[in-house]
């Protein structure tokens, strides 16, 4: 029954951009792979976009995600770092748009709300949770693991999507 | 004496992408094209993003650039425009580093100093010394028109590199 979907999670920043990858099937969430691309600190910022772009196309040709969800950045910091996540967001969401691949956006609080069942939660419960519900999960970095939470929280979305597509065509 | 360069000036913008191509050969300057790459203002920002890198690669596939400049974000101002702002100016930067291109960055006062004289002026002035510095430049918006300007700083800073190499030699 149903089709495996499988989804690429993405936590960006212009240093680390954390990936996780999920597989859904039906109720059931399975791990795939998870990681992180670094930029080089002391490149330009047009060749740490380049690492970026070219370390995420790389992921998504290894593991071919059917669907990619990205977390919406809180904006309520300084300016410059706010134009510094842009700018490494800006590309993080252009590589899977550009792979065909749909980009949904989720915000912080419905990612914790999807992974620890409420809105708010530090890194340590997001992380055990994610653990929690795909033991066989690793991360090497917190932007993977939240990477990972995104993936799961994209999973829960499209599913109520589906379910309530079914229940409407009762 | 000495080689064409050919330089691309580029203005970000999430709904309005300026470009403006110069050549610059020894003191002289020379108008080339220009225009605007538009993202559809309905589509998700994946799919935006995605209209504006195509559109600045066919345009670096059309005209060949050497050198791309791109202005500093003047980030005072609220933070939710600054992020798309620099969503738009992560991909805009994206596009001629993948080509292989330098992408030198100006503050806004630096491209008035080059264009006008001096670190101030409105956006009209810079348009009519545009026209006095390229009688030839045309342009759709103003975002071209700042584009240009930008591109005439870069080739005013390039040669001043180029110059102080050549006293460094004497």
């Amino acid at each position: 029954m149903g089709q495996t979907i499988r989804i690429i999670g993405i936590d960006p920043g212009l240093r680390r951009t954390g990936w996780g990858i999920v597989e859904s099937l039906g109720n059931s969430l399975h791990f795939v792979a998870s990681g992180t691309i670094r930029s080089d600190d002391k490149g330009d910022l047009a060749s740490r976009l380049c690492q970026l772009h070219d370390g995420l196309a790389g992921v998504l040709h290894a593991h071919m995600p059917h669907e990619a969800a990205v977390e919406q950045t809180f904006v309520n910091r300084d300016a410059t770092a706010t134009l510094k996540l842009g700018q490494a967001r800006g590309v993080v969401m252009l590589a899977p748009a550009q792979a065909g691949l749909p980009v949904a956006e989720y915000a912080p609080n419905a990612v914790k709300k999807a992974v620890i069942g409420v809105g708010h939660g530090d890194k340590k419960q997001i992380h055990m949770m994610v653990k929690v519900l795909l033991p066989k999960a690793t991360f090497d970095t917190d932007d993977a693991a939240d990477a990972i939470a995104i993936a799961i929280c994209h999973s829960h979305h499209r599913m109520s999507a589906v379910q309530r597509a079914r229940l409407a065509t009762v």
